[in-house]
């Protein structure tokens, strides 16, 4: 067990951007409001999943929704709380943690909020290793874990619980009701066992985010190459540096989605690459051909700051860098890749691991 | 206490056809339903209100969503047995009897199914007199009681529960998750005491219907004139004879939407109908000008036998009497007005009682 206080929250969550692919939420707003939880109600005890016994229950916490409409709409914690408690009410037995489904700016820090509010625990683990916009994309549903009994709550303190044959109709039903409820809603979902998520959940996400945070912030502070310290820190690939040109942007059934279009710079000069996101980033194809797809890694990074740039944070002029990063092993199996592969998302290419596509040309740079 | 058996189902459903102004779901497709139930698990108690305890829990039943729909896709009967169980899970005391939300084919008659399967007695009353094509829309409402606990359940085994603020929000999602559920999701709501009954809702609506539909099966085997012996049996007024020209309609929303073009025949020849629906008849004007509107009800009669006519069955070359009835009291208060009034369903007419405008005719035309 170890403490999340203010300063690991810092590297947290900035960690949690580079790993949520360019969603999971606003990582300031998130990172205000669990700030602001841990003043109020102290630091929050952060598990590993070994540190738990067997039958413990953990219950995950997140928001779900556009993160374009969480800029201008913030949740206000009681409808966290609310979701959290409405699964435990549900279920009728103590739940002892919770823990964050998926990596990203927002989705890292909501249990820290949520567990700082009501003095419980946090697991050191996550449901992607990265962030992915529909709730069944978790390594849960490859495992058989059920989204349900799953419950949603929005500001005004309504709250939506479900019982579902399977993961998918719960996103059906509660992507719906997030957009009668403004776009964005509460969630709590995926209640499952320690000794469950031993096999299910991608262990250490959390003190993997904040070690990339870490090097982030260090290599920010010595005016070090931040883009290629992340690089190095996450074990991923430079694929583009450029500068962004056209952003398309629709909001669709309550997702953010579009493509930006960027002009390379540099030895990318001449090239373009086409960036598609759906809350996430999902896809870059170079020059009309597919390089990095869904369920790989694509961090969007200023090329100054390292910051990482969230989807809906995407504009024309910024001048980027783009990271690929091999996903977590669960999502390259047959069952993982009908879950969150290219085919999902409707793009007609064939997934190809990001090393093998990369390892080689890594090698030939350096 | 009295029973209902075959017998007594005949006559409600034509009954409650009529009292159902075209809307509360398929009638035939209801009425097999619950036959079938009573056959398969004996008939059902039906209880006046007054033959309850004060604390008596009642948790109405009901299907939502486009009748039209239903024609199609019927109902499993597990659907409408979990939405039950879910609502007395979640309130955790038990269930004393289920009743009707409104009067109309279906929505009768389901509660009579949900009884009849689980062995518990129906009630004696509903929330509308009538069939109104939205949840908040019942006398309910008016006195402050809540819709929620919520549940909704579709043929595959989904459930959705909700505790919401107001019963217009319970509307909106579940208005949305009906969608998803295929346009059409059995629902368990309205959980009330019956103290409260007392005072909320409109009792007498099931021995109502039975006799309105045992004067009307007497007149057609008498060939008595079928329009004419509903005109009395209900208290209501003729207000027009015609045969349906063009039917314009739209599946909006869940909604059945849409409006009628009937031309005047015999004393109304030359003369226009305009009716407008949403799952039931909502308003019919004249040559233009607004006649009868909600919450009056409407029924729409096929000029020879008297069956009543639902929303979905209006087809070109009908020939059809037009009855308008007098809403409950209820309704004609402020605070009815605002939920059911002709200004909610957006038509720029003050509300006239359907006496202020015919009685007089009437008593010449006699």
């Amino acid at each position: 067990m170890r403490i999340i206080d203010e300063t690991v929250l810092e590297d947290l969550a900035l960690g949690a951007a580079v790993l949520g692919t360019g969603g999971g939420g606003d990582p300031y707003i998130g990172k205000l409001m669990a700030r602001q939880a841990i003043r109020d109600y102290g630091p929050v005890e952060l598990y590993t999943l070994d540190e738990l016994a067997d039958d413990d229950l953990v219950v995950p916490t997140a928001m779900m929704g556009a993160p374009t409409v969480m800029v201008e709409k913030m949740p206000n914690g009681d409808d966290i709380v609310n979701a959290f408690l409405s699964v435990g009410k549900y279920i009728g037995k103590p739940v002892k943690a919770t823990m964050s489904i998926e990596a990203g700016g927002l989705n890292s820090v909501v249990p820290i909020y949520c567990a700082a509010r009501l003095r419980v625990p946090m697991v050191d683990c996550d449901g992607m290793g990265r962030a992915f916009p529909e709730l069944q994309m978790v390594t849960h549903t490859i495992h058989g874990i059920s989204s349900t009994p799953f419950a949603m709550s929005d500001e005004r303190g309504n709250t939506v619980l479900m019982e579902t044959i399977s993961n998918l109709w719960t996103e059906t039903f509660a992507r719906s009701v997030t957009v009668n409820m403004g776009a964005m809603a509460m969630i709590a979902l995926y209640a499952a066992t320690a000794a469950q998520l031993r096999e299910a959940a991608i262990p250490g996400t959390i003190t993997l985010a904040e070690e990339i945070g870490k090097v982030v912030r260090r290599a920010r502070l010595e005016e070090d190459e931040p883009v290629e310290t992340i690089r190095e820190a996450v074990g991923g690939y430079l694929i583009f540096k450029g500068k962004i040109g056209d952003v398309e942007r629709r909001t669709e059934a309550g997702f953010a989605k579009g493509d930006a279009f960027i002009d390379g710079l540099d030895e990318y000069a001449g090239q373009k690459l086409q960036l598609s996101f759906q809350n996430e980033h999902l896809a870059a194809r170079i020059d009309g051909e597919f390089k990095v797809t869904v369920p790989d890694l694509l961090a969007v990074l200023d090329v100054d700051t390292g910051e990482p740039i969230t989807t809906e944070a995407l504009r024309y002029g910024f001048r980027v860098a783009i990271i690929a990063i091999p996903c977590a092993e669960k999502w390259r199996s047959p069952k993982g890749l009908e879950i969150v592969g290219p085919g999902y998302f409707g793009y007609e290419t064939e997934y190809v691991p990001v090393e093998a596509r990369y390892s080689q040309r890594r090698k030939r740079m350096l």
